[in-house]
């Protein structure tokens, strides 16, 4: 098609957006894009929907129908559950109002629309006697009312996905999913009803294929998809080759459409595409970006739209620990991004207030939150307490003048000290009661990291529109090395999903691939990380991370393969890890008592965390595999679970 | 069956739980019951497992086994899922080790067997090339080896159970769940298979009724169902009108073994049984305790343990709301006494630390954890600002006397002196950069909220094995009247499934049914609850709860509705609530205006207070239905669901 196409839609995209042009603008507009469209083209609607604002979200939906019946294209396509806004939780079983308005608004859409088809998701009621309440459903409305409702087969249960918990599978038969678009006969299927290929998985979840049910009994000219898949790393080459090998072993196109935008936890790409019968990629739309796409499925050289670094770069490459995340920090970085932006937008926010320690966390938290919100609406605050270093707050606020955001030092001494006078007080009238009193210095270390969150909830209380953010990292997290009401306490939490290795790696893109280069101090990435909340008696300077943990480097590749392997203490045992590679390259060994020491300590640190886990604030899904609490939930409870093997002779003599 | 039999089993029950027998003894005592024994009798393990715990729960179930085997039952049956331990949350997914370990120590578990069978509930790997990595079964032990294994059919998945997520349902015949015991047949289905009755219920949620199934084709003597069935207000009624009825239709007796404990959120409540032909029932276990229960299933008189009231009384009542909670009020406590005990047992806790203010929540707290830990392991702090009047402080101190549980005050002045100076400062630099600073009182407020938990937070860090308890109620976590990091902060959270008129009810009844009478001062019960956090312009005294909100009565008809009738506002205000007849015998009319503005402020405060449901502590479930995140999650950032239905008419002029 021709390239002006693209020009013109993306004016579209934009004025949209802005809603700036009068209705004779747009008209002309439309005019001048329908002279270069081919017949037989449909648009992709890839936008971004909020939970449960039905009327929001219909609003929206119209303005982009309004554009399609313009152009006269012969189909405008939608996500999937795109009405009531995905995800849902559980709002639709407790409120079925939700669902009773999002089918009184396609209602009301039906009304708006003329020749061309409408296709969206939405959520019906199941109204049989048995089954769920409800069906995940794609409703095709034309011509003033809803021609066709299809239903999604198959429901996916698990990591982050609950369909089954409200939705009825359903296919009748392979008919019941065929629609007519111009003169072409389409097939459709929602979401994960395209990912159960008995031939490129070696394991499936489902029984039926319906992709191929509906190929070999009905021959459509295409199949169309209506998902909202979430992005994650890795994931995109799963993806690509499965669409790419189903397109081309069934010999027909498929036409793949994405929600895009961030719904709390989880992240949506767009990068709705086509794959023609070949399975060759021949268009694809925007990454994290809403799109008013439109495509020609017949054609074999529509625009693709280059995807951003950690999705393309996957592509080529497989499923194996690295501490080279370099091809996954742009796709990191958008993620994190849009996360921060629709989750503050979507709940009303506008500002941010951090606490910034010079330290890697609340630096990267305060150049993700400038990028996402503009530097204008970021607070970060100095809080440093008598152990905090003069070169820890001149970094801070370097990095607060890179930035351009708004910035203050507030010593906490004086808290910290009427604190630690009233501790004192309390303490030796519980101890006159109560044994086993630690007289450890991390009760009076936290002291420093609560009475910090207690300001920037202050500010948020304060000041409107605010929300405090946590600053904790994923490595941190596994370790419980966080301190409850301190710094993992905040109204968002956008590293949550970000290991340690990753963050340096991403503080160093960052420098290099702003607009605005360097922003983050060379001092704060070369540091090694700590809390400074506490002094090493060993070394009389502030205790670092590593030495309270282990290297980063260590527990990373635990984190990698617990998450993505599965593995146990004993599996890691005989594994090698890079860290004991690369202490081999310089010519050291890591003896296998202290790796032991290590495997058995993240465990155990790990058995401990789970609560913190369980309270920590919404943050993205970033990872493969994450502890977010929409995807992962371990009991507090299970912490007696022995992730060491033990032999049959072992548990007989447990017996004895 | 002799009554001896069950004073007998309780002093099994009572000398395994302290393990003070010797072999000898064991051997005599088992002769003695086993001269009373009939033939053909089974033994219930009615116990408590902890998830994750492999090792643990085998070796506990080994002791029961080997008092079934010295008392030569016929067979043992223990809970659905017992050897890996209920709820399991994800583990099972991530680390795979947990569910080996399972297996192998249940054929450690099986070398033990002789002629007694032990059936038991574990986790079993799915090793087809379809479907999901696991199957909820149950083996069958006996003659030292795994004598057979039966799956579970249908897995729910809403509210509290997600097994949709891990297990692959299996019907392979009604044969595959035949099993012999003694010279009788036996149909075994596990937990949910039992409740899909086409007659019982109006509306089904799976298309097989598996005890259908099985009896008309098998003819079974009897059914035996292995559950994990946890307490909830009312929902005995609807499980024995359902067991009763399936056995009466199907002429075919039903031993149903339930787990007893608490893991976490869920509470199971034992009081396992066995109905007969007629539905009569004719054996009956204890509740909420653990039991070894011998029943005989063709003996019609079996031992009949009561039920607390709560589950006794709600066999007569239907689904109504009420604020008589008298009928449900023993059930409340024991459910939350046994969430309690099994939570601190669980992760290794053993004291308690909470504020007393002298209010409801933490004077109902402290009542109920002196009950659950031991008077000697709480510890009351009373924490008085400025606001606090000396009525408060005298009250929490007399409850702490009347409870002999430790106790101290300490003036929290100066901490908030500090804090608020220091607010001061920041604020004033943020106010330069940013508009919009409220200067409402709640941001000092919340100061006093926020210093007490660092306090409690502070005993928990710095005394071994001791948890902060958060205090906040039902009632004002809907309202989102709670502080973060301030009484919503905590390790546990007796509270958060009891609603405010509940709690008074609940106050009382402890006065009256208690051991000790009276603990609670009346002064306690009768002051209008406040969080004396601020003052009321108006009135120049602390500020009541319900000049915040609205009455708590009218408060908690409005959750009723929500979660047990779905309601929306239109429907509330065509109800007519308890509070408006209330009114009306005193000559009054509550107002249409006044009724719909709290409507909406509840469903305005209702959204902004997602948030906090999310960071909630874990907290057991008690009501019908909950906002516990084990049971119900909404998206934070579904704030802008309209509670209010409009006409197609109002949405219609929307979009003009």
């Amino acid at each position: 098609m021709d390239a002006n196409i693209y020009k013109l839609t993306e004016i579209i995209d934009n004025d949209i957006k802005n809603k700036n042009l009068s209705e004779k603008e747009k008209l002309k507009l439309a005019n001048d894009i329908k002279k270069l469209l081919p017949q037989k083209s449909i648009a992709v609607a890839q936008i971004n929907p909020t939970s449960g604002d039905v009327k929001g979200n219909a609003k929206k939906a119209l303005e982009w129908i309004k554009w399609a019946n313009l152009l006269e294209v012969d189909a405008i396509v939608f996500p999937e559950m795109y009405m009531i806004g995905y995800p849902i939780g559980d709002f639709i079983d407790r409120f079925p109002i939700v669902v009773e308005e999002n089918i009184e608004w396609l209602k009301v859409l039906a009304t708006k629309t003329k020749k061309t088809k409408v296709i969206i998701g939405f959520v019906e009621f199941n109204k049989s006697k048995t089954g769920k309440k409800y069906f995940n459903s794609v409703a095709i409305l034309a011509n003033g009312k809803i021609e066709k409702i299809i239903r999604k087969t198959l429901l996916p249960n698990y990591a982050e996905f609950n369909d089954y918990r409200h939705f009825e599978p359903d296919f009748v038969n392979s008919e019941s999913h065929i629609l007519n678009i111009g003169n072409k006969k389409i097939g459709l299927v929602v979401c994960e009803d395209g990912w159960n290929d008995f031939d490129f998985f070696d394991k499936n979840l489902y029984k039926l294929d319906p992709v191929q049910k509906i190929v070999e009994e009905q021959h459509p000219d295409y199949i169309i998809n209506c998902s909202a898949s979430i992005t994650r790393a890795k994931k995109e080459q799963l993806k690509h080759n499965m669409l790419s090998f189903a397109a081309k072993k069934h010999k027909t196109p498929i036409v793949y459409v994405n929600q895009v935008g961030s719904g709390e936890c989880l992240s949506f790409e767009g990068a709705s595409r086509v794959y023609d019968e070949n399975g060759e990629l021949t268009y694809m739309a925007k990454s994290y970006e809403e799109q008013f796409f439109i495509i020609n499925v017949n054609d074999k050289e529509g625009k693709i739209y280059p995807l951003p670094n950690g999705l393309e770069k996957t592509l080529k490459e497989q499923k194996a620990f690295s501490l080279d995340h370099e091809p996954d920090l742009e796709r990191t970085y958008l993620t994190i991004i849009q996360s921060i932006r629709d989750y503050f937008a979507k709940t009303g926010f506008k500002r941010a207030v951090l606490g910034l320690s010079g330290g890697l966390d609340s630096t990267v938290s305060a150049v993700l939150l400038a990028d996402a919100l503009g530097a204008e609406n970021v607070f970060g605050i100095s809080m440093p307490s008598k152990i905090t270093s003069s070169e820890s707050k001149n970094d801070a606020k370097q990095l607060a003048q890179n930035l351009s955001i708004n910035f203050t030092e507030i010593s906490i001494k004086d808290m910290y000290d009427t604190t630690r006078e009233k501790f004192d007080n309390v303490f030796s009238s519980v101890e006159n009661k109560w044994d086993c009193r630690y007289k450890e210095s991390f009760t009076n270390d936290n002291i420093q990291a609560r009475s910090r969150a207690m300001i920037l909830w202050g500010i948020a209380n304060e000041f409107g529109s605010c929300l405090p953010i946590a600053t904790s990292d994923k490595s941190e997290l596994y370790m419980g090395y966080a301190t409850i009401n301190g710094d993992m306490s905040g109204g968002f939490a956008p590293l949550a999903d970000v290991s340690k290795t990753k963050l340096f790696a991403l503080a160093k893109w960052l420098n290099k691939n702003r607009i605005q280069k360097d922003a983050i101090p060379v001092s704060i990435i070369e540091k090694r990380p700590g809390a400074e909340l506490a002094i090493n008696p060993k070394t009389g300077k502030p205790l670092l991370a590593e030495e309270a943990l282990m290297p980063y480097e260590f527990l990373d590749e635990i984190i990698w393969r617990v998450e993505n392997l599965q593995q146990t203490i004993c599996d890691m045992e005989d594994a090698e890890f890079l860290y004991e590679k690369h202490l081999k390259t310089q010519g050291k060994v890591l003896s296998k008592e202290q790796k032991q020491e290590w495997l058995t300590k993240f465990f155990r640190r790990m058995s401990t965390a789970l609560y913190k886990w369980m309270i920590m604030p919404p943050s993205p899904i970033v990872d493969a595999r994450s502890i977010n609490k929409s995807e992962y939930k371990q009991p507090i409870i299970s912490s007696k679970i022995n992730y060491k093997k033990t032999s049959i002779e072992e548990k007989l003599a447990e017996l004895e």
